[in-house]
């Protein structure tokens, strides 16, 4: 289950979690108005750091939120130390709002943005041991999954729908065609070949997704960047998840579907686990 | 402009609006994880009040949102009282999330719903006198547009693109039909039928909407729940905007195509006009 961090920085002070608090009339709250991001910290530095800041700032500008990012990179030292996190490893939260005004869609003029994160400890295992089942859904997100925002309500549904069938993750389906998960993107594997969506509008491309597609070219791994169909799903040889929590999750079943037998790894999915496990150690 | 009120309820206090404050770990904030819903009272009382509670319970049920509104509703005397508005013509926002919990996306066991409402003095014309300057985008929200989630930034673009351009509205245009508006329902008239978009998962399902298609019935005015086609528009004789606070409003121009010279108003439009206004009155 997941925990409160011990404190919170929000817009510059660090406050006890209980004691972060925002007002009914920020944006984030009337309108789900703001982006996030999430970065993972293993021994003692920010796993590809600058790929999520740079994720972070093109995301605000892509909703014309200005902000600076180097706001929140600066104090993310204080906000470690004050929460014991310095050399452990944990998963750092930021949220970005369009700040506080009264309640009109339209933009507001001179608002400022509320910025908020926080460090809650986690274990990055080796290797990512889930061994995960997950459901198809069709897609009923908007079309801008490419803008990681805090409208996620689509998002919390689907994942819903999988926890209360027990399983790990939901697979969105748009004309047919596989997308992404709710909080991680899905490669699958046929022949030797690597499939995974085209990073556009319809996912998030994720920074452990670019890092998988960058490990597949080290490892002279075939990639193609296109969607497999719902009906391809059961042709494939192997699937697994990525995300930054999640790191690479082998897939073992999909709707009913099974992979393997037991507890098996796909032999593809096993050698980019163990690439990813040491670029974590570099 | 928008005004903050003078006093916000929020989970069974009524305080200064600035004192109005939420954790951050409110899924209303991290996750556009609530409903919410818009009144007017008009003389003395809610306009169609039975048709909002109703959408409001069930927007909250198709969220799997559990939440008892009649501690709302008990509630809206004492807050109307507390900001002097029992009299006078305003305007009662209600937001319900699905509260505080530490951040996963699947739904937290036990977490008690944030239910806010506040109050805003508002003039309810007669009759609408803005003649609106639309502009229409494609569709790129979700597929659920039935559930008045705070899930909103979708909207709150495509208004932001309509206030950039001067406009007071964008339309949707969903597989090459236009659905609804960002915050309005629209409707159009063509040799004195009036079309509007059926009321499925591509629009929410407005009460003035609901009203409108009921004075139509009364006035025997032709209905066809259909959706106009983008390049349909400028073939259609009239067309207005619906919503709660928008009431009807006729539009005077889409995209550079005017319908009127000047600011003529179409004799359908100025009919429900004038039958809404009665109704207000009643």
């Amino acid at each position: 289950m997941a925990q409160y961090p011990k404190k919170v920085w929000l817009n510059g002070e660090i406050l006890e979690a209980e004691a972060a608090r925002i007002s009914v009339f920020d944006r984030g709250f009337l309108f789900g108005d703001g982006i996030y991001e999430v970065m993972a910290r293993i021994g003692g530095r920010f796993f590809y750091e600058q790929a999520h800041l740079k994720r972070l700032d093109q995301c605000l500008q892509k909703i014309n939120l200005t902000f600076d990012i180097r706001i929140l990179t600066k104090e993310v030292p204080k906000l470690l130390r004050a929460v014991d996190l310095v050399d452990s490893d944990c998963l750092l939260y930021i949220q970005v709002s369009r700040g506080v005004a009264p309640r009109q869609h339209a933009f507001p003029h001179n608002s400022r943005p509320t910025a908020m994160m926080y460090a809650t400890p986690k274990t990055f295992p080796d290797i990512n041991s889930i061994n995960a089942s997950v459901i198809t859904m069709p897609e009923f997100r908007w079309s801008r999954c490419d803008i990681k925002s805090t409208s996620l309500l689509g998002n919390v549904i689907a994942n819903e729908q999988a926890v209360q069938q027990g399983c790990y993750e939901t697979l969105f389906v748009r004309n047919d065609m596989v997308t992404e998960a709710s909080h991680c993107n899905v490669f699958f594997i046929k022949d030797k070949t690597v499939y995974t969506h085209p990073a556009n509008e319809y996912i998030l491309d994720g920074i452990t997704r670019q890092v998988v597609l960058g490990l597949c070219k080290e490892l002279h791994i075939e990639v193609r960047e296109e969607a497999v169909s719902k009906q391809g799903l059961v042709q494939m040889d192997e699937a697994f998840l990525t995300g930054t929590s999640t790191q690479i999750a082998s897939v073992k079943q999909i709707d009913g579907h099974s992979y393997y037998e037991g507890n098996e790894i796909g032999e593809i999915t096993k050698k980019l686990q163990q690439a990813f496990s040491n670029l974590k150690k570099e």
